[in-house]
């Protein structure tokens, strides 16, 4: 079969990226492109684009109407079709096969082709994950539209999840309301756990299904994962994402009554509804007023490490409350993962932002689960460059048995190029 | 100073306990009667009876209009006075002290004197746990009537939970309106932990300040609690009882968007409601339709675990489903309470009506969390009557580091009358 011309799309809340591959049946994708608006939410939006490795537009002041993914991502294929060096995308035309990243991806265990049928699902899926699935269905439309002769394939972030067994997945509720209502543990970022779950194997030397790894991926929106025999064991995130970790303006797992203390008609419309997406004002409040922004005033996790740990700051008490809140939610999902897993783990890892780049974050988390056998390499820790794909920051002496400590770079993007060159479905 | 007749009251869901002590200043409370009166919610109602150890009154119906907790309480307290073999009771008179058990104490970190002032106090915390409050503020509102001369005391469930350390209790939430509304987590069943604290310490030869635990009181009400030093570190429960663990009819901790996908108008008043009890649909939901009573129609878990384990009967799938569910969860805390306390845990604590009768549960959570050192001891797990206050049914051999495992037998009335026998204020 010939090569084909691949868009992952990855649609944020304020930003849409999109790489290009070449990809062949069965190979692995390469990376010819990358291009990406970010600051939706606070215009105007900036415009990154890099081929072959090399950046060509390095931060770029978009039009102001440009405030919504479908606009984006408009402009993302006109910056790719109109570069004159990127030969391989002259056309629309040229665009052999599309992939989107959706979030809520409800009862599908593998990425589907999007057709009239299955897009009337996706919206129907809609109702489960409203905050998290509008902006990705925006761009599934247009390219609908815009791109006719490509394949559109939707990749979910929840299907790594569906092999977590019935007794991890159920919520203790009604089963005929749970069944007819769709209500139960789903689980999020797994596009990264995949990616995660492939790569620490290759690094280990390991195969994937000899693989028992808890997974942290830690951004403004974090979650974990217990990864067994390279499948989802259990993740942190449920029904929807708000459950689990905090997040940059995410609440994680709070009392399931609390947000009726917090505000009256928590079950009404937010003002921030628009005709196509209800919002209520419990998720509001829960997904969009909550975290480590509730708590310090900034989703920016780096200043809260730095702030945190200079006692003269002046938001230093706050900013240490948010670090060492965030430090003993992560840490009580790694107990409750090892013990799910008997203790049978071969490796800790970090990835997402802050998973990548906080090494204070890192060694406070390994520091608490020493106890259970994890230690930290100060030296490769601290590093400011990790520079590879997964690198060691634990200490791999000490014992045989004594469970690693990683990070891993995690690539949603080429995690779904991967997927899509591997299903023959696709071709 | 001389000897006081104390009543310590527990009102629950749908009965109400007395036990009746001796006390003197400092020294142990002595029981010399104990009256329930049990099955309110399914009248008729049952009077149970013992005096001095020995049964009176084994399971005597009541006339049908007891079916609420003051009432129950008003015959408990004929009972007693009417019984001509009690002499220290004659008339309402001999009452001296009455503590009463009340779930949320707020931000009360020691038992409370019932004054007018401290009486209007609980009913405003009755905003943030209806339907724990209310059934016991009838019956201090019936005593400071019937028994003009006796002293009240309010005992909270919260109380022992005030030492919970800032970045635990807190909710990432918006802090202002966590202060406004009172939101962060307070934590129950404070009064059994208290009691299995200084009992467990007793059994092991430490100081309580020299004491971890990880305890559990599994119950229709269920929670998990790190004890460190002798106070609590962390607990599953949170700004009210339905946080956490599963219990009978509650959900435990959800996604807590959950509850806006399973119906609708859950902000509104259920029709459960009362004038004086204002309970919303959500709140009905998931603390009276959820849980194992949800997941299986029986609220009784001796069922549930002998039907877990018989392949061949008729609702095996169900039983085994809440069965495991109920064992990964508390594994789950188990887990995270442990790299909570640093792996430094003299104990794991049974405790409550599951946790004393289950053998199989003990087994079934023991064996999951063997990684972490714990081991259950077979021929002392299985036997029917543990008949003193705290036993060992782990194995204690095989390592000076092992972490024990105990069967408390919580006595909150017990406790209740202990801390008012302590302190010098109601002397």
């Amino acid at each position: 079969m010939k090569k084909k011309i691949l868009l992952s799309i990855n649609a944020g809340s304020s930003s849409v990226k999109v790489s290009v591959y070449e990809v062949e049946y069965g190979q692995a994708p390469t990376q010819i492109a990358e291009a990406q608006v970010s600051g939706l939410t606070s215009p105007p939006a900036s415009l990154k684009y890099v081929r072959d490795g090399r950046t060509v537009v390095k931060s770029k002041e978009v039009e102001d109407q440009v405030d919504n993914q479908r606009d984006a991502f408009s402009l993302l294929l006109e910056t790719l079709i109109d570069d004159g060096d990127l030969p391989q995308i002259k056309s629309k035309e040229d665009v052999g096969i599309v992939c989107h990243r959706i979030v809520h991806g409800g009862d599908y265990t593998k990425p589907q082709l999007i057709s009239n049928e299955t897009y009337q699902h996706l919206e129907n899926l809609n109702d489960l994950a409203p905050l998290h699935n509008a902006n990705s269905l925006g761009i599934v439309q247009l390219c609908i539209r815009a791109l006719p002769t490509a394949t559109n394939v939707a990749c979910f972030d929840s299907q790594f999840h569906s092999t977590i067994p019935e007794h991890i997945r159920t919520y203790p509720i009604n089963p005929d309301i749970a069944k007819s209502n769709h209500l139960r543990k789903y689980g999020f970022h797994g596009i990264s756990y995949a990616f995660i779950t492939r790569s620490a194997a290759e690094f280990l030397g390991k195969k994937p299904e000899e693989l028992n790894l808890i997974a942290l991926h830690l951004g403004s929106g974090a979650s974990a994962c217990a990864i067994k025999a390279g499948k989802s064991w259990d993740t942190s995130m449920g029904l929807t994402p708000v459950a689990g970790l905090p997040g940059a303006t995410r609440s994680g797992s709070v009392d399931p009554s609390l947000v009726f203390h917090y505000a009256s008609d928590v079950g009404k419309l937010s003002p921030a509804s628009t005709k196509d997406l209800h919002i209520s004002r419990a998720e509001e409040i829960l997904n969009k007023k909550s975290g480590w922004k509730a708590l310090t005033g900034t989703t920016d996790f780096g200043k809260i490490t730095s702030a945190a740990s200079s006692p003269g700051h002046p938001d230093h008490k706050a900013m240490k409350l948010a670090f060492d809140l965030f430090v003993d939610r992560i840490c009580g999902f790694i107990g409750s993962y090892y013990v799910s897993l008997r203790g049978q783990v071969d490796a800790l890892v970090f990835a997402g932002g802050i998973g990548e780049k906080s090494a204070q974050l890192r060694a406070a988390v390994v520091d608490q689960i020493s106890c259970l056998g994890f230690e930290i390499d100060g030296e490769f820790n601290d590093k400011n460059e990790l520079e590879k794909v997964v690198e060691e920051v634990g200490k791999a002496t000490g014992g045989r048995d004594r469970p690693r400590v990683l990070v891993v770079q995690t690539d949603e993007q080429f995690e779904m190029a991967r997927a899509c060159a591997e299903d023959a479905e696709f071709w």
